[in-house]
């Protein structure tokens, strides 16, 4: 152990650093990288304050992860092999695996893994295994075998079910992290949450880590605050449109790429450092070579790109244009090709200006072992040891279970909105699109209508 | 005026927006970009949620302005022109001059200033009064004098004081916001006031600006806060370290670009829209082109650059790899020959690795005639009427009055601190070198040590 | 109006007066008397913050009203009768019923009605009507017929629904702030919601008051933490617990009074300001005259009286040895009478020491034309003006609506838990009672311990 | 030690006993007696959230001591005896002294102690010391010389000084929580500071507590935020005027109880309980029984006391008509005869409707031997190890040290600050009395003034 080192939090006031191990990691340039990747992409463009960085955002994990383990090992120390009580050997496993646990996020991270076929899990996988990176040469020093170890309970395939929940399942320190810094930085009143008092509830058993029952109440805020940060902050539809133009603009950059490539010409328009994942041909170091501000500089030159639809998209992006969007249900799904003709027929490539996005999330759910997504129930431990089912304790997270939340929406230039005059040819085909939506939802227009 | 339209924001709560002028500059593309540019610049190197951008506080003065014009148009309201009191027509030059206020500022603003010579304050009325930005085709809207207005404001020029001090004084808009924001981000315990009761105490008069003397505690309280931010945050040692990196930085690039210039080689390891300052011929489009991303993503592919300085100086900047800095004082000032002696003989050359720094404010000062910046005093209204200035009647700025907070720093590189080993032929520089230093402060070295 | 006067407030920061008859108000005895009178009574007994008082509460409600009635002012105000819009000249009225609503609640409330058999809704409307109060003379002074209009408001048979709703409907200034201050005082981290954000969402139209539609997640937020309040403080099993203590504590008393007075003998063991009280003839001044600490310093005297049962019982209130509780179920309530044989045959009187208690609450209905105690439903005005219910919008509330949370209790003395010496003789009849106790819930004990 | 017991607590969140010894010192009736006794006694009368208690206040020191001797165990454990760091033996004797440093206090403190000349330190002892109390049995079960222990503690005759002042010193548990639980409750904005710095600050050594240098802002800002606690709440005004009341109020009793004893008359307008007080005869037990509601409930009798003077006096304190005032100062004070000679001319005697009161103090000050009353200077220290005294390091304090805050002001009735119709007779020397005050200060008034 060191000396104590201290940085300060707007989240959690401080974190607090006993291990050389831990702060050089910190210092390693794959971790200062993080730094320069938002935490919430283009979220930012709703929620002004909300620029934080998954640097910062790694730290609270390992913070929170932190203090658990101090929880932990002064309530629940192990005593015998398999007493099911906490294994202070783990210590240093479960520290930095959650500092580490986002290290192969991407700049904009899901768009980025969409366009570019990449993975952060498994990057934040090769990042520690890779002997040239100075991450693993860091964890290297702990044990020939430790940088392994972090990597398996980043991949859930550590045989101590206690570390592994608490760096993944419903209520670990990863989500608890977000929810309270994304509510921090966005600003929403919702977000928060009792975090020293779950911490204090947390209780250890053979199979992985449960909650004393007198905590149920700051479980269930927690759940709840779950539910509010995903329906107003997470599935937030202009958050969604301006990832819709991210998306769309990076595709129309591969589609000039490769009819560049087809012709034989130069595409010098991508910044060398971009270059590798264009290609198709990205190495680790390559792939650690850019973040947010250099994919963001591509798009400052893209917006003076001779392709119009490309420089339109840039501009859509960084000006903050976004699409305007309406809801859509099982019953009006049928109408979406009517909407994408209208919006052709004005003159917009629909593969480029319209979209459809869903975003659904069932806030908890107890384990199901069909479930696509194998989920974690919340255990409570009730006074003579019993492990409860959460739901079968609150009457609120049982109102919730099972239940989804979110929307589909179709997204659509914001211009197919306005008002057009008279004289402009195109008026009557603007009309026509606005006559599809009311209250905000795709609806099947009115016969009447259609006659006037 | 509109249907308000509401932006959260995690400082101030909510930004109301009632004026279809306002919303249609922060729509510009001119004020989106700022967006693009952090708010303290290389301060997140220290405290890592600073990573809010000048658009945030941009929204967060034109809050404040507003919430104070609704205070003075409801209490104050003038009833005849020269009764000072408060002129309702104020409203919106008020409003637009508060968003408008940093809309010049670049990359890293103040080492970005003196590496280009640029001055953010003149961009600001440039930016306003062009013909050629979006911002100045909306204030035209409103008259065709109004962008004159809205920069003379800026410029202090404007003849209503009461105006200019709210935006500039020693207690307006954007002081009141930034202090609250950096607090906030930074996650510093300290900085904060009691913005509502400020708000509420503000009285107009002929001047200017003063305040009921009820609100003497909330304006001590600001003073101080302010104070405490300063000392803790704004002249944190490791950020000016991490300035001194950038801004040497960029010494070296333009270094180097002279260089191939005279030369006659190509200077493409710039990017092209950073080309236009290093070339000393920018106009103001070019400007606008240049944010945080622009700048970092050079810096980012210069850390692969064949120029040894250049690179290590991007990797220390990037990878966060600070200077280390010591206090220095009028006595042992005449000693920095000799410490910069010793940087260069284990092989830095001291004018890209050594730097000497001052820090240096008044908390708050009364107005002071002969002062080359001058500042408004904050005034105290008697229940009589009559004006008092702050420090007559707070013991506690009294105290503080004209004293100055802050220190002198030597910046050199960390590895002069690390212990050598004996058969390092430089072993005995570096021991050398740690002579001077106790404390964290240079010292002049015992003649006992020097004899070792 | 009056020069604004502002009162320092944990919970709303200020509360601002501008006129002077709500000045005059809050001076008057009747008034003043509530800081007396502990808005939570015995709740205090577990959440030791929460010693706050009527007094605060009253305040807050008409600082919330006051908060709402200048949103209604400035952005709905009335253009022709009938237009469903706010009228301006309710604005005193509103205020005068936020302020005075709660004028008439004695000590402890809630257990003092069901002793003196008094209705604290009907000595407010007493007070404000009565000639001899000094709220009477305050009102009067702004119009003869103003008494009255107060106190319809509160026996909401004023005709203006608006008025009404803001005072008493399911989301009123009075709930508001009685959530947030009770989760203020108790420490509780779950009652908090957007107070700000709420009033801003509030909508006239004739029928009463709505709610924009954007405000919904605002809205289902206050629904969560009300719930919580309820099952986390309100219904809190300890406090329960010292109600159930005082309640018998002072039918003890009234038992003692009526023996007393059928043996002829003088009852001077209650002090002259209660007496009035348990002769049965109580009038208005009389009763005025009763707060807190009369009623406490008559216990401390009791728990020096010669009765037994009295003495143990005031001993017991004041120096918190709340009885202790289990849940019980349709399915154990028949086992009661044998629970209380078992508490009588170690010596407790079970109608002293014994008590059953439900607490049942729903935490949001919507209106329900058969129900015993009708509530107004939350209304959510859509972009079309059209009206929809809240749990039709949100699928949480929908989750919550009808059910119930709470639980009933039977109380019993504390040392009924406790391991008794074998050679106790009452040792098995203790060890009897704890049989029927699994995780704090009535059981049908196993048959095999019956043998044992 | 038991399984943890937590209390909800507004102000530190959380309050955690670990050991049963504790557990039953709060279940004492002389600890649960705290409840009924107000921490700020009249000041709720300015402050109308401020009805917090002495028992959350005594809980609240406790805590901190908690938290600072868990610092002090994990990272300062002695090793050998006298190597001046934290002896975990004494962790029992200074948790059990922060909680019992206040249990002697009286009803409404200060001013009880003036008038019944008893001392609530003397009383605090008494009460651990003597056989008869519940405290004492508690605390001898841990040793025979516990009590005798903990009594020195407060007493600060303990031998060990580091617990003493974690008791008593300039910045002891005791003050940290009184500060912060007063802002909380008061509202005031300005008395918060960040406890859990201060406690990671804290380093022992020989002489007592010291604190890391880099924890100096902390420290500055708590040092900051005493001041403005007492500016702002402990000196207000109106309190004092509150306090002046009851303090003349008492008086008056006790003249009147004298009176009627010369007489032969009985004075059963005195309540049994309170009997002793007034008798001069007050044994322990009989101490114990006064809390705020046995003088309360007194008052509220003597409201209808025939002695015109005690039932006036008894009506401004129970209805809040605080005296008014004026400061003095050095050169005014010989106008303070004049003063109250115009009070006795128009029929108030001064000796119950006029006082003079000062409340001064010193914000922070270092050792000064001399000083009637030695306050233990604020340590902080040096990477060499040394120490250094504040004022040496921050320039803020510095700038503090040693500077009187307070005033002395006149008390007199509000009525003669009232206008009173020509017709009075007594109208002139309202006028008269008026005339000497200036912007709320006593003044010499104007020579012309008296010619009118």
């Amino acid at each position: 152990m060191i000396k104590e080192k201290i940085l300060r939090d707007p989240v959690l006031n401080e974190i607090h650093v006993y291990d050389q191990v831990i702060l050089d990691l910190i210092g390693t340039p794959e971790f200062q990288r993080l730094r320069r990747i938002k935490q919430l992409g283009v979220t930012s463009e709703v929620f002004h304050g909300a620029e934080h960085s998954r640097f910062a955002h790694s730290l609270g994990v390992y913070e929170i992860a932190r203090r658990i383990e101090m929880h932990l090992s002064l309530f629940y120390p192990s005593q015998t092999a398999g007493d099911g009580l906490w294994d202070k050997e783990e210590r240093l496993v479960l520290l930095a695996a959650a500092l580490l646990h986002d290290l192969g996020h991407g700049a904009y991270s899901h768009t980025f893994e969409h366009i570019f076929k990449t993975d952060h899990e498994s990057y934040t996988q090769k990042i520690i295994l890779s002997p040239d990176t100075q991450i693993h040469a860091v964890l290297e020093q702990v044990a020939p075998d430790f940088p392994e170890k972090v990597a398996q309970v980043i991949a859930k395939t550590y045989p101590n079910p206690q570390v592994v929940q608490l760096i993944s399942s419903q209520i670990d320190a990863d989500r608890m992290d977000y929810l309270l810094r994304d509510a921090y930085f966005t600003g929403a009143s919702y977000g928060h949450f009792d975090l020293a008092r779950i911490i204090q509830m947390i209780h250890p058993y053979e199979g992985g880590i449960a909650f004393d029952d007198k905590g149920m109440y700051a479980i269930e805020d927690y759940v709840v605050s779950r539910y509010q940060m995903y329906v107003q902050v997470y599935f937030h539809p202009v958050s969604r449109a301006m990832e819709v133009l991210l998306q769309h603009l990076l595709e129309r950059v591969m589609y000039l790429y490769q009819q560049n490539k087809e012709n034989g010409l130069q595409n010098n328009f991508v910044s060398p450092l971009l270059q590798p994942l264009f290609r198709g041909e990205v190495n680790l170091q390559e792939y650690l070579m850019v973040d947010d501000a250099v994919l963001l500089a591509n798009i400052s030159e893209w917006r003076l790109n001779e392709d119009s639809v490309l420089a339109d998209l840039a501009h859509r992006f960084l000006d903050r244009v976004p699409l305007k969007s309406m809801t859509i249900s099982k019953q009006t799904r049928g109408l979406l090709p009517e909407m994408r003709a209208l919006v052709e027929a004005v003159g917009y490539d629909p593969n480029y200006y319209t979209a459809e996005n869903d975003s659904f999330d069932l806030p908890y759910d107890d384990f199901d072992p069909e479930a696509f997504k194998q989920r974690t129930q919340i255990e409570l431990r009730q006074q003579n040891g019993d492990l409860v089912e959460l739901s079968q304790r609150s009457t609120l997270v049982e109102a919730l279970m099972g239940r989804e939340f979110g929307d589909a929406r179709l997204f659509f230039p914001r211009e197919m909105l306005q008002e057009h005059p008279v004289e402009d040819v195109m008026a009557p085909i603007y009309a026509d699109f606005q006559r599809y939506i009311e209250n905000g939802q795709l609806i099947e227009p009115k016969p009447t209508d259609s006659v006037k």
